[in-house]
């Protein structure tokens, strides 16, 4: 049989791999085994190791017909960093599964590795292992991160402590507006492929859900400033699920002030045009990976120089309930709505 | 809305996560915050840490046809578990990727977790997160497993030697015998539901192939009596192609003899109902779990009262190949020819 080393069936499943991650050599004295064994071999010596997987499915998280190869292994690496900073602690290593459709080509799946490539180059991270599969339903991805810790600085969901002040990164709700412009223009082409997308314009909002960044900055701030939250945890769910998280594991309640939430203008301008109230995307809106946390006043004053974090509330007795604080004073009792893939739309 | 906390609809994704894990509370120092935030936190102290991760999909690895649940809740562990083994570690906690359709009910994945949570008691391994989601296409299981070694007894698939014996545990083809023997009943019951499947007297083809065990006692016994192998795979893609990775990653070739390889009579008897020589099925047949291993002769006196290990050959120079030797004397080069997914069957 003649095989094409062009080809994955030609590569075969360990050629394939081997093709993948040659041009990858692992960087961290921590790695000390990479891809290429029954396991990657790692020595943290006194550090914590801290580690978070997930599973991306075709059809759920991504759609191939408007999400690039590239941007979707990128995009898989960064949710799993993300969770990892989301700890206070620094990614090191990822070990990737994959398993895809033989009607994938050699070059989709270089592309995609491309992406993943790139996040391990831009965040400092080694690829450690990895296992691919075919698949005859949907692709999966599904992604490790593992990373190192120090037991003092490690932050959990549950440390908020009342007159905490609430704070976030960046901005919220762009990820979501950005999905619904690609929805929108899948409809579009797939009414009429003729018509060319109306994309332009909102490139803050497509990068924010094709190619979204994890918030290393933030923790390197924390490092650099001698900060240390009291509870901390990555938006991938949308503001409102991730503080009920936090007041859940941390028995507290919290107010939040809506005016206070940062949104972007790009973010307000697309909402407008959808009819749809960006608070609501900020609040129940998925995949912004921005940090959430909560910190003492105390510590508060080495942070605040930080113009890309923001103070939207605090923390309460947990008999004052999750509370969103309109314009008008009116209290809104926070509900987890966000991207929780088994309850029905309402 | 009104919920149905007996549904998953109605736990959604973090009640669901809650409900299936609640019962297992974490046994090890080491695992200093299980599931519930974004990611598991480990102590390992001095250990190395080892870390593996696969994916299992629907209609590739299994059947939902003809495997039960529970059982694929307990070999998907199990996999994971079987290469932490191979590097001669411990494996301490597992992390669950798991993504679903809805028309799967609470009961069947109840039963999945009843049979990740027993594969977690057999071989004292904490359950540290985990990660649900639904699917639109197949089921898809992940799983990471990270345990701990001590650097000096790690062994990679790279260190065999000139003159090293080659053992494996256990027997070899059983599983995939296993599998011939649930298609073959498929296939009836396709055509004719009403008849019974014929199953009976191949209770250890069935429990190979449907709840295989990792070979923990073995690595146990390499710790009691001191011995240290040279190199070391778990079987999961069979024979031929575990010992060409041995070979190919520590620069030599081979011998395996034929009349030493272990072959259970059951395997050797469906075999023959199937016209399948059992040697090929040990050489290329997949999912045996058992562990290849090479050791010095020194170091082989200190093991050789195991029954369950078998010496079935030795390590060459690489310019003599990697061959098996037949009854009557042949050379036969091995072959990579099996579980590759990506290969089309010849």
């Amino acid at each position: 049989m003649e095989k094409k080393k062009n080809t994955i069936e030609g590569l075969g499943e360990f050629g394939l791999i081997k093709h993948l991650t040659s041009d990858m050599p692992v960087k961290h004295q921590s790695t000390l085994k990479g891809p290429g064994d029954d396991a990657a071999v790692l020595d943290y010596k006194k550090k914590l190791v801290v580690v978070t997987s997930d599973i991306l499915m075709e059809g759920i998280h991504f759609n191939m017909i408007y999400t690039p190869m590239k941007h979707l292994g990128y995009k898989a690496v960064v949710a799993n960093l993300s969770d990892i900073y989301a700890m206070n602690a620094t990614p090191r290593q990822i070990i990737v599964s994959l398993a895809f459709s033989s009607k994938l080509t050699l070059k989709q799946v270089e592309n995609l590795y491309s992406g993943i490539r790139l996040a391990c180059e831009n965040y400092n991270v080694d690829l450690a292992g990895g296992d691919t599969s075919t698949s005859i339903t949907g692709m999966a991805i599904s992604i490790t991160a593992i990373g190192e810790g120090e037991k003092k600085k490690i932050v959990y969901r549950s440390g908020a402590k009342k007159n905490d002040l609430i704070c976030v990164s960046g901005d919220l709700g762009a990820a979501y507006l950005g999905l619904q412009l690609l929805e929108r223009e899948k409809r579009i082409f797939l009414e009429n492929p003729e018509v060319q997308p109306e994309l332009k314009g909102y490139d803050y909002l497509l990068q924010r859900q094709l190619k979204p960044e994890p918030r290393a900055d933030i923790i390197d701030f924390f490092s650099k400033t001698n900060a240390l939250p009291t509870s901390m945890i990555d938006i991938s769910d949308g503001l409102s699920s991730e503080a009920l998280h936090i007041c859940n594991e941390s028995g507290v309640g919290c107010k939040l002030f809506a005016e206070h939430i940062p949104i972007d203008p790009e973010t307000e301008k697309l909402a407008a045009e959808f009819n749809i109230t960006p608070l609501i995307a900020a609040l129940n809106g998925g995949e912004d990976y921005e940090l959430l946390f909560t910190i003492s006043p105390g510590e508060y004053v080495k942070i605040k120089e930080n113009q890309t974090i923001k103070a939207i509330g605090h923390i309460t007795d947990s008999d004052l309930g999750c509370n969103l604080i309109t314009h008008d004073g009116t209290f809104i009792p926070l509900q987890s709505k966000g991207w929780d893939a088994y309850k029905s739309k309402d």
